[in-house]
């Protein structure tokens, strides 16, 4: 258990809230900023957050801020920053910030978003580091795991993986968060981290479309555990440990994304698998699961590499191509039987480069 | 697809039956011995297994033979001898048959049983290194995977893993099961094969108790990811390769075993979870889950290699040493936040026994 902190949670969704939350019910000190003045509001008069986790009475420990971008003094008073802003934000939300920030003595700043920027396809690390420099890069910290906001307010036993190239910061934030209803497991690899968050929103995406298709239990498992070899192939043909995998931000994450009905990923898949375009999905939905614009990096990422992920080629051809979804799902099943652990032998290109920007190399 | 082979299938269990009607509808020629009369005349009159699988109308390439244990002629005319008897029955078994097994030319060995052997917490490996010698277990073949037999005779899209020290014979297997719709991956780990195949049943008990305690989603996820640092963390030590609890036989079949309900291990997690005592419920069950017995082994396992495993050992204390299951739950959260993958340093020392009797040191 730690000593309380003055944290200042960026972006009031379902997650930052859940986990504003949290953190005020272990006695931090909970600024939670929504860059909409209703959220505000409600949360600060009624403890309610009108959008997200509606049913929940939030901690009395949050005090919500906005809906102006937090400004020098409060972020200069703040132990702690949390990003829980969408991927595609947050390159302009740390244009701004990063004027406040003190190079030499700034705040832990711990991430949770997940996925791949729309054209750069460049990791959030990478992000940090164009906008705020190498040195905040190389402390940034990642929290990442199976864990719904909905459960997590419940105080339902959930488990994260905190991971940042800097050990104390990974030790600070997992202080930070660790309860016997929260607990974290540290780590080292932020980049198998990031991609194992962003690719497991595409093979969700499968998942559904093959409980669609009337599949059963044995196929789910396989394009679980299929799909996870993919990840593993890509992490490592980027430069991340394979073992990263096997950890909550990779297979416990997996798991979960794939086996919920609930998640949007799965739904598109779903829906895909039920015959539906992704045209109608997508108007039906009102908005793009993430997933649908993953896979598109992803198929850069493939081409770059030069490395095969079959699964998540298949999922790009059916969303961007047009390719009807019996005939993907026939091609795939006659593939020939294969060597199961296939690791490319030449691995780290992406890894390297962004680590020479963060002047690990 | 692979020439017709003749099989004979040694039980005539749930996977025995599905595997042997797998094969038939692969227009092999399988025999499949059941020690049960009424079960052979079933079989051979009206392509029906009375006891498992009742409502399968099975492949009529299937010859059922017994109860007698099939004798010399038979064996020498096979290509392929499968396994598909409880592991605690196999030594006897492979007794009685080592007599008729030319060591220069004999048929592909295939094992699909999983555990450890009960008192000698042996593996299959060195039960049928044993029994048959050396270089029978060096040619010896595993298959394991997420594989409900319920949905392989409805031709569900399934897959496996096939493992052997010997890639020949690997892949012979692999040729001989590989259909779209059951799909096979080949590996040269079956120390790690089978050692995640008795394993996750201690697990999946872990995962029914959870659900049986009322936790959800996030806790289930936690459960799988963890239990699977657990096993990589046991095989690593045992001599096998963390990346095989990656595949199939590892990540794949935990999770299915997890997360379903009717399982026999997760059926006894549940009751626990929700205050049953072992007696009763094995009173109930009519015979002993898998994972309980394997629990009993594991512990023996984690005592001889030095290591934690910190799931594991409570299951054990709550079925044998009576540990109250809210307290075992309390102790287990209550743990501090630590590192997430943490293979041991000194590894391999019972793999290398075993591969010293296989002449493989």
């Amino acid at each position: 258990m730690s000593e309380p902190s003055k944290v200042l949670v960026f972006g009031a969704g379902n997650f930052g809230s859940c986990l504003a939350d949290h953190l005020g019910d272990s006695d931090h000190d909970v600024y939670l900023w929504s860059r909409q003045e209703e959220v505000v509001e409600s949360l600060n008069k009624t403890h309610r957050n009108p959008i997200y986790l509606k049913d929940h009475h939030f901690s009395t420990n949050i005090t919500a801020v906005g809906p102006e971008v937090p400004g020098e003094t409060l972020i200069n008073e703040m132990d702690v920053l949390l990003f829980a802003i969408p991927t595609q934000f947050l390159r302009e939300n740390l244009e701004k910030l990063r004027l406040y920030l003190n190079k030499e003595k700034h705040p832990l700043l711990i991430f949770v978003n997940k996925g791949i920027e729309i054209g750069t396809h460049a990791l959030t690390l990478e992000i940090i580091a164009d906008t705020c420099g190498a040195g905040i890069a190389k402390a940034a910290t990642f929290i990442s795991g199976p864990s719904f906001a909905k459960e997590i307010v419940q105080r339902q036993p959930t488990s994260v993986s905190v991971t940042s190239f800097t050990d104390s910061e990974a030790q600070r934030a997992a202080i930070l968060f660790h309860q016997p209803h929260f607990r974290c497991y540290t780590g080292s690899d932020p980049i198998g981290t990031e991609l194992a968050g962003a690719l497991k929103n595409v093979y969700a995406i499968a998942a559904g479309a093959a409980d669609g298709l009337g599949f059963e239990n044995n196929t789910r498992a396989m394009i679980i555990t299929r799909g996870l070899a993919e990840m593993t192939r890509i992490g490592t043909a980027y430069g991340a440990d394979p073992l990263t995998f096997l950890g909550l931000a990779g297979v416990g994450d997996l798991f979960m994304s794939c086996s919920s009905p609930t998640s949007r990923n799965y739904s598109v898949g779903f829906r895909l698998g039920k015959g539906e375009s992704l045209d109608s999905i997508i108007n039906n939905l009102g908005s793009v699961a993430e997933g649908v614009t993953t896979a598109k990096g992803v198929k850069m990422i493939l081409d770059e590499l030069g490395i095969k992920a079959r699964i998540a080629t298949t999922i790009y051809e059916v969303l961007y191509e047009g390719k009807d979804i019996q005939t993907a799902v026939r091609e795939l099943l006659e593939l020939p039987s294969s060597k199961e652990i296939d690791l490319p032998s030449a691995t780290g290109g992406p890894a390297k480069q962004l680590m020479k920007k963060l002047g690990l190399d």
